[in-house]
């Protein structure tokens, strides 16, 4: 399906070359998102402000007055991103549905880059599910399959995607909601080292876990969003400074840590996928297991748990019947944990990034599949993989979490379909605060592969 | 007492001239500990041990194979780092009498600078108290006046660089237990920034709190120190790297925001001090208040309470007599203690990061009195100052837990002698991972001060 559609890098070229208008592009966009509404991507979008902010940046580009190689693309945003002109809701029904007035830093950032904020995305209820099944205005379904979930919590972000009603847009990360769907739907996601992108203005979930990132149709394309993501910024404390964002081109051989093993398992065909893209790629390629990997998802789990009955606690008292009863029961959950769950998951949590920084050997990057096996149906409630029965939230958080518990920054790109024609997806992780060498790599490896297809 | 002593830098260049040798140094300094062992400052002094590591030191020096400036000056070491060569119990009964065999990263780093690790020092049990009476091996007595605590929980090193028999220890301050007992005995005591000094071999108290760090009788020993407590350390994740330590001299201004007001209230003698120490200083002083002050120190308590609570459950399941009844009951609070009530605690703690980063304006130091009021007498209970009645522990931890919960450096030097005849200290903090400038400061405005009282 994403054949026909241009990347974000081939609209930029279209809009300098003049074969586009921004008001080309939005109209195209708008036409695409009312011919795929039935997969129930966006929670709103409006057409006028879409083509004012289209209009706008024609006259800039006609004036000589282009303000970066992205002006007048249109971006999908996810519906936990505070925007001033239109409400932010998180899929859920607790918070007002005025504009709030605000912008997130990242939003900031687009919009004095011209980029057209297209719409607010589809999202799983204040983002604390991993299949966008669970939003107050319904499931996101899959473009390769509507029997399919996408995946969430950034699921509409990533169907708008993968439809191509737009060609990039925005996501957050706290187990994998940005990784999830972009491999569900068979896209690139981007999740930052934590620390490196601002979280201001970007509802949290768990805030030692979030961390805000590009969708996108290409990995060209994330190296052109992700400057606007990255960087230290005086309202999000967790931000570290760095060196001006820059992707230098890998030219050494890829030491690759496969992780494989007990509690590492995938599906036949999804491992198959996997070694033939290492195989294919110059990598040299060592598999290692991991010890623990129960613990360390238990241990994901009391934190996200906690820190989201943490945040969501002066809200449920105010609106409880703004939450779902399901939602409503994981935040009691978490309110019920004590202080030593919590500080033992922490201390997992520092014993897993050991493991990583010290017991691996040397590597360049950590692969998994970025799900064990392809996407559930809306109502598949158990997935089989590797001899093992897991409940569906799980196995999509089987290998995602690893990223938000260590904070390392990880991508997800496309590696093929499966027989039933679902996408697969490879998760490469690399060295915490190395986004860049991490995204150079990714490139490399991406086109080794695609040459080794032709 | 401190004026007949030589301090490290006077040491060093006794050595470097030849007017002394390491085993000179370490000779007076056994003979000082034998005069003043009714201090209690030492767990365990060996006089062989000590003394061979000097006649190797002088080996050296006089073969011209002198491995550092501070080659053969004796340092005495708090009894929870591990030393290869001491039993390092933490002044509990719970750990094992025998040597671990392991030096922590620092000591492993003065070694190989040939420093003569001189005796472990007394200190609270575990760490966890200001005072330095509750160590299994009796009270330390401040050499000011021993009818007073010297403060904890570094109370050992404080007291034996105070009378004299060292120059320069080792400390470790969750709350203050460098700052505390420096300024209660009249010395210098310096907290690096959280993640600068490595704690790999320091036995915990409350791992998001925990900084080990250098007491002395100079800001230029600590100058000389600082180099082997900071640094990336592989062995723990939370060091981050940075600049070779180079403390450049201040030149410019020095922004100083004095904070006063509601709960952070000191005696009037103290007030008087700090006061006549800031205008004798060429700094451009600000008074600011800060509100929520209780609430800071209720959250830095939920923080130390649930983490030595975590820590310490293992070895209390498999040996609770090993414990002291008060240590016990503090443990057991802590594991009463809820997720909520942690996680809360963290965001009142990045609350006062961003109140710090963002809301005080511009500065270069924060200032206040090290301590609100002199240190208490071994019995004494409460303290009164500034119109209220404080816990003596309290009162001890009033202003050194704000360098604990936002992880900024700190230093603190003394200013004075109160009526009584017991030291006063004031406390500079600086800007987080900016250790060396703090330092540089530091020395600018003592100067200045040592200028106006000649």
């Amino acid at each position: 399906m994403l054949k026909n559609n241009k990347n974000l890098t081939e609209q930029c070229a279209d809009l300098a070359s003049g074969k586009e208008t921004s008001v080309s592009l939005t109209m195209k966009a708008l036409d695409k998102a009312e011919e795929y509404s039935y997969l129930n991507a966006f929670v709103v979008l409006d057409r006028e402000k879409s083509l004012d902010q289209a209009v706008a940046s024609d006259k800039r580009r006609a004036n000589g007055n282009c303000l970066s190689p992205i002006d007048g693309v249109p971006i999908a945003v996810k519906d936990n991103y505070l925007t001033k002109d239109y409400p932010t809701t998180a899929c859920s029904g607790a918070l007002p549905l005025e504009p709030s007035g605000q912008d997130a830093t990242i939003i900031a950032n687009l919009r004095e880059a011209g980029v057209v904020i297209f719409g607010k995305t589809n999202m799983d209820e204040w983002a604390f599910s991993p299949t966008n099944v669970n939003s107050n205005i319904g499931p996101v379904l899959n473009p390769h399959n509507t029997n399919h979930v996408t995946g969430g919590s950034s699921g509409g972000s990533a169907a708008a995607i993968a439809s191509g009603i737009v060609s990039a847009g925005l996501g957050s990360d706290t187990g994998g909601s940005i990784r999830m769907p972009a491999a569900a739907c068979g896209i690139y996601g981007f999740k930052p080292s934590y620390g490196r992108a601002s979280r201001h203005g970007v509802l949290p979930l768990s805030w030692s876990l979030d961390a805000p990132g590009p969708l996108a149709s290409s990995l060209k394309d994330i190296e052109l969003l992700l400057p606007y993501f990255l960087g230290e910024d005086s309202k999000d404390l967790s931000t570290v400074s760095s060196a001006k964002f820059e992707v230098v081109e890998h030219n050494e051989a890829i030491n690759v840590i496969h992780l494989t093993g007990e509690g590492l398992e995938r599906s036949d065909e999804i491992d198959t996928a996997v070694k033939r893209a290492l195989e294919a790629s110059s990598a040299v390629v060592k598999e290692a297991g991991l010890s623990h990997v129960d613990n360390y998802y238990e241990a994901w789990e009391a934190i996200i748990f906690s820190e989201a009955a943490s945040y969501h606690q002066p809200l449920l008292k105010k609106n409880p019947g703004g939450f779902s009863s399901g939602l409503r029961a994981k935040l009691e959950a978490g309110s019920q944990l004590s202080a030593l769950d919590v500080l033992q998951a922490q201390r997992l949590r520092s014993q897993l990034m050991h493991t990583f920084a010290c017991e691996l050997g040397d590597w360049d990057i950590i692969v998994t599949p970025t799900l064990p096996v392809t996407a559930p149906t809306l109502n598949e409630e158990e997935q089989e993989f590797g001899g093992k029965k897991v409940h569906a939230h799980k196995s999509m958080l089987w290998f995602c979490v690893l990223g938000n518990m260590t904070g390392y920054p990880c991508v997800t790109i496309p590696i093929g379909l499966s027989k039933s024609g679902l996408p697969i997806g490879m998760m490469l992780m690399g060295k915490p605060n190395e986004d860049e060498k991490l995204l150079a790599i990714a490139i490399k490896l991406e086109s080794a592969l695609k040459k080794h297809s032709v």
